[in-house]
């Protein structure tokens, strides 16, 4: 397709994903011949981890003139309450529609990435993997887990969202396998013969039996090439407890299992994160689903801070762009 | 495209947006040749209004054979915890890949349709409008506004999601416009030059001047051609308050302006929308952004509780299909 | 023994168990010939269900004189704070020493009766039975299953304590029975042959397996024979939790075994003894311990109100008899 | 009598406070012919001082043969949470039936002992003396004045808690006492009269007249030989205040009777404690009663942890003892 | 003194006491020739009894010409929030320049007459009496006895506060009068002496001894010429408390003196009030002081809403005057 | 008028505003004969700023005969709880009438000066204006402003006030003038006209239009002249807000008018100063209303410690004057 093909049938950029009052302005500027330089500035509603420049930094390529200024963080920089992140200074019609896509580019991305940073911090040394695919719609769930990587996790559940983040889809085994073989030491071993070598083998242990006695099945049926058991105890039986890994672990050390690693998940949120550590259970990895996935967006503003190099803002705002020695001049590349 | 290309680009029917170990789940079973029948069901993990059944129904008709059964709840139907919303019976490999992609379905747009109820109801008859496509991201930002529609609201603000829920964008005019014209009375007067009659007039009062007193210069200027007037005082000037709603009211009628409305943005949110109504403020219209847009997901579970007929399930779950009246036959049609 | 022997060896009639001074009293009144007749009365320092009151009549009627006058609320009664329980009208020296024997009787007593009243109230039509024994000293610990028994307990652990409330004692398995046997099936059966028949043969069902799995196999070992499972899930494993209870009562009438009940125990208390109740887990009996047996007991107090018929009181309190129509004669006997 | 007598009598050893369900096992094991040798190990639900461990030692040195191995904490130790405090390696026919008793023994004495401690160190310097001998059962009331002195007590109220901890009992004079001479200044002579020197001259001052009017009419009449007064306002009146300390205190010295000591009871516990200490007030002693004597036992677990050396555990515990550097070997004698 | 003197000499006429931007907007006006015809309206900042009003019409009726047109609430009626409770219509320079007395006189009056009046309603059917002179400055405790009586209160302690309510002081006898005699007897004997019979003989009884005790003391010397008794207990000694007055109607009835009252002062608040109610103590008379006397002043504004017959406002302001109809019209006389 | 005429004829010297007990005390003590020599010594009921001394030291003077010895903190110290702040020896009957009001006198007054501190210190280097006289009663408008004067206030709002503590009120201008005008710029302009050039111009700026936009008007009208302006948004718009502030200090900067200062008022009180200074909002001066005029008082009680040099007491409280090395001697001058 041809760039104005583009342009009509993309849902960014033909503006059918865009504010319809952003559309209706572009329309009247034009009747009236106005198409001023404005200076439009981006900020968050409150601190995090900034995420999406990159997808918002592309679009702008897209649309904006060679002459047009852009300043702005780099991605996955920590950025404050109300600090400017963004600048763009060019033709107001080159890009004024585009307002509602980069602002909700950045509040997703920028949500999920900071929450994913405070798991990760809660996390201390152990690795963790975004799980939560499952539960957003499948056309961001990739940008969820790449954003996931972007706030530090370790790895992601799905192809899409492993090749935004340039590593590969990681995962254990659903209680659907295990159902379907009708025994946990059945489907692993299963698992063991089909996979290629390079996928570890994690067998989950809480399908039919205890996890502790489970454990401990698995580890004698498949020995030095069992990677790791994976507890993800339901609510109704509790949740995984730092004391059950701790059982766990044990009960595997003193069967002649150390090598066996564990690995935990199941409703594994801050909270619980700081629970595990406080107790020093001994976790060699989580997978943590909605406390990641579920995180609310952080709202952006775009504010026009001058225009024709005039400074000017609407009430509330101080007009005049806003000094940010943070900032890196982007467009054109410096 | 034909449909085994389709299988192989579509982001969701490819796989490419499933968790890697349904995939692989795949494989194993196709190389130790079992595909039973199964029955899975999914509940959700709270209450609310169930939304995206209607796209889930429509990836599970791409997939299933003609003998496979289905049972659902509506689309826009309130759901109890843990209710069974969905159940299907089939041959696993026709369907198990797409676990993640029907749960996150469910999750995002019932997270979004549930706040918008909660919002509508706490409005009673004044219409409510989603104006928070900026807030998420413009891959999903369509389905969001469809969500918005289907938990109740009357109208939304791109042109993606009115399209899917079956209407037309609404919208007033942004900051961005009057900050151009330098002047609001300008601003709006060359809105009415350029609009098409159908859009209402509605004109945004804080951007220069104090809202009471633009209120009464837009009306003067546009007389009955002016539907209403939008109050959106920014936080840093203390947000709309409904004094503020009252005394706008009061002034516009006193100077002989009764049919202009009065339009209410910034920052409305559930404990807003119930201190207006306390105070009686005379609202004709709420535009609510994050209130709605950022609403957690809901998560769903899918479990399998039978095979080949035969109750079954992990621990922490009761074998065997959970019986709702409330469930209607979709497939096969009935 | 005589009765001179009694009161130099009893610990409570030789008043090595009162107050010293109480005793001290006794020799000045002696040395000045004083040994009015008074009337002293006797209230607790909140609500709650008179306990011990029978071991307190036996001790006064084991000292008081043939004219002496003793009114009491019987035993079992509910109390109101403050309420008048025991009202004793004879000559000072009679009695006075006991003083500390008897209220410390009513305070324990009445502190057991009462939690376990409460407990019993929360389990609405389903049986408590108390399991607290090993939490209080031996020396007293046949009082608190008394007392809980007064409470409204339909049984207690010990023989000391059964046979004080006329009736026998209840009891399951250890865990240690089952670790020595090193399976919980074999340890059922073995129960089985060996216990008279009267012995419900419960199986104590979270010892090595998981409780569901576990419940089928004594189930299918025992037939008939077995009166029910105990569910005693450690807090390491997230405690019995009211799923728990559906799923092994599920499973057990799925598998044939609706005979089966379902004894709950460990960290029951009033909190989870109400989550249950709201959950409508099919609970059939539970083991209550500490939330009984650690209850703190209800002080009480003892006032001189009236020396030789005349009122009197000290500061705090008001002289003469407090009338309290609920008050029977019991000495002499009415 | 003999030994076996003392196994068929002595409310312990013959098993009468013992859980049935121990009896049971007992009969059990004997009729399989099993008794193997268990390690058992206890520990506490919580932090505390431990006592009881000498009455627990005495009962298993009756009962153990000479090659069983045991392992304990001091009398009177602080312990931390699940921390071991005794180990027992035996025979389970030896020593099994007795479990309910030495948990029992453990969890009363250490809950009344760590109350006492909490105290004690909230009066700083001040004697606090044990006085809730009332509110506990007579027939384990010594046993929670020995462990008040255990926890740091420095006098209780009877002859057999004063005993039992190898001292002296302490006490004031009452109420009743007072109220029979019908003035406190009569009272006090009396008591002055007949008590033998050694006992001190504490006059209550709270009966009849004004506490600070009373102390100087007791301290009138019998000069140097008052040793103290005592302050122990119903709460009717306000209970005892640190101001009423201080002005009692100012009263005397004013009057010339430095040397009359101020002893406070009635209602103290450590929120008053703290309050006085807070306050400066001139406290000479503290009466304790039911903060002390009404603390909840500390409740105990025995678990087994080894049979015949072999390492097992019931689920939730982890499999062979648990190190315990502070453990002292006390059987056999080191 | 003629009427041009009291301008110049009388602190609100002269304007000493208005904010200096009123006199400096009467000398502006003045200059630039401007007196125009407004209509001011005055609300509270919250709900409660007016008080005040009487005064403020006297200031105004001094200064209106006889065209002005005053509506108004009246004298100790109940007010809501925000409502108008004066309206005035005249030349803004006749009375502008007053805007700081009569919104003074408003806030202060109205705040003590509303704490009054929740007082009065805490206590029921019992008398209260407000003793709270001395708890704030003599040029006003007239001014706040006044509006205690308003509020509903049955007396009040100073000559100049009854002297405004119509009445006459109340008062029983101060510590000084007991700590001079050196007996609360020989205090309350000279009382009788020397008072006239109308004043009521109210005996002070917590000076020297305990309160019981005095109570008997001073009914046995003065019998029938007694009126009551006070109860002042200091918080050193734990404040008056409902089972001291218990406790002394009891000793007072016992001995032949119900015909005595009993009176409560001493830290009494609206908490208070209400735990006496609750414990139903016979409390004859309550004497409140800052309860009533520390009260906060209920702000009133003073709005411009007309000028020469045209609504008009500030901002924030609807124009306009607000209908009220329990407004009276009280100028001109109607 | 002569001496004895002050006596019958002020409201204080009159015994008007006396409780009337205290008239009755001097009328039986007189009676009797009785006069003695008296210590008392007055305390308030928590800490706070000492404010009054002087009115009351002025009152002791006029009735104090030359033998008397007075003792006292001086006035504007800090005082502690309790702390005793002046002392009176002298005979009784010449100053105990007075004890009503120089209670109260301290009471108002030191309330109001401990506001105003906490106001000022929470304000930090900008300078607070006591603007709430048109909140108290007139009667002591001016003495609610001399204490705010004590406790740190930089100005006042009443030519009263402002005499009393030696400085000149201050004022801005009412909205009252503004609206009179019809338009902010009018009114200011004929203030700057007709005002002596001492007054300091300062606009109120938020009558008719958008404060920053009213801001800039001004400024552009006056010019050099103007020495800043009012923000007072009301609270139906929010209030003034840090933001607001800083708003219209960047855009009279960037119009260039750095020279005009920043003034706010409208509720402000402990919470807003300590919002603004955390803002680090520039303010340039605070007008401070109820959170200073409508603090409560701080009661003080005035107790009798010596009668002709012998200590005595009322219980509760510790015979003897009270050591207080800060009190200094003020009568007889030292």
């Amino acid at each position: 397709m041809g760039q104005s093909d583009l342009f009509s049938t993309d849902p960014i950029l033909s503006g059918k994903t865009a504010d319809i009052y952003l559309a209706r302005t572009q329309d009247i500027l034009k009747a009236e011949g106005l198409n001023p330089v404005v200076s439009m500035e981006v900020f968050p509603s409150g601190p995090g981890i900034l995420c999406g420049m990159g997808e918002v930094l592309d679009l702008l390529a897209a649309v904006l003139p060679p002459d047009a200024e852009v300043w702005a963080l780099e991605e996955g920089e920590p950025m404050e309450d109300k600090e400017v992140v963004l600048r763009i200074t060019a033709p107001y019609q080159c890009f004024g529609l585009y307002e509602t896509a980069f602002l909700g580019i950045l509040a997703s991305e920028s949500g999920w990435a900071t929450a994913a940073r405070e798991c990760v911090e809660a996390a201390g040394d152990v690795p963790v993997i975004s799980f939560g695919a499952r539960h957003v719609h499948p056309d961001v769930s990739g940008r969820m887990e790449y954003a996931a990587l972007v706030g530090g996790c370790a790895g992601c559940a799905t192809p899409a969202g492993a090749e935004l983040g340039g590593t590969q889809a990681s995962g254990t085994m659903p209680h659907t396998l295990i159902l379907i073989f009708g025994d946990t030491v059945e489907a692993t071993l299963a698992f063991d013969r089909h996979m290629p070598p390079e996928v570890s083998r994690v067998a989950l242990v809480d399908t039919f039996k205890d996890e502790a006695e489970e454990s401990l099945r698995v580890a004698q049926a498949l020995g030095d090439r069992l990677w790791g058991v994976q507890l993800d105890t339901p609510p109704e039986r509790g949740r995984v407890t730092p004391d059950l890994v701790k059982e766990v672990r044990a009960r595997l050390d003193q069967a002649g299992f150390p090598h066996v690693k564990i690995f935990v998940s199941g409703g594994v949120d801050l909270e619980r994160l700081r629970l595990f550590a406080a107790a020093g259970a001994p976790v060699d990895g989580y997978g943590i689903g909605s406390a990641i996935s579920g995180a609310p967006p952080i709202d952006f503003t775009a504010d026009i801070k001058a225009i024709e190099g005039e400074p000017l803002a609407k009430r509330g705002r101080i007009p005049g762009i806003t000094p940010n020695p943070r900032l890196k001049r982007v467009v054109p590349a410096p």
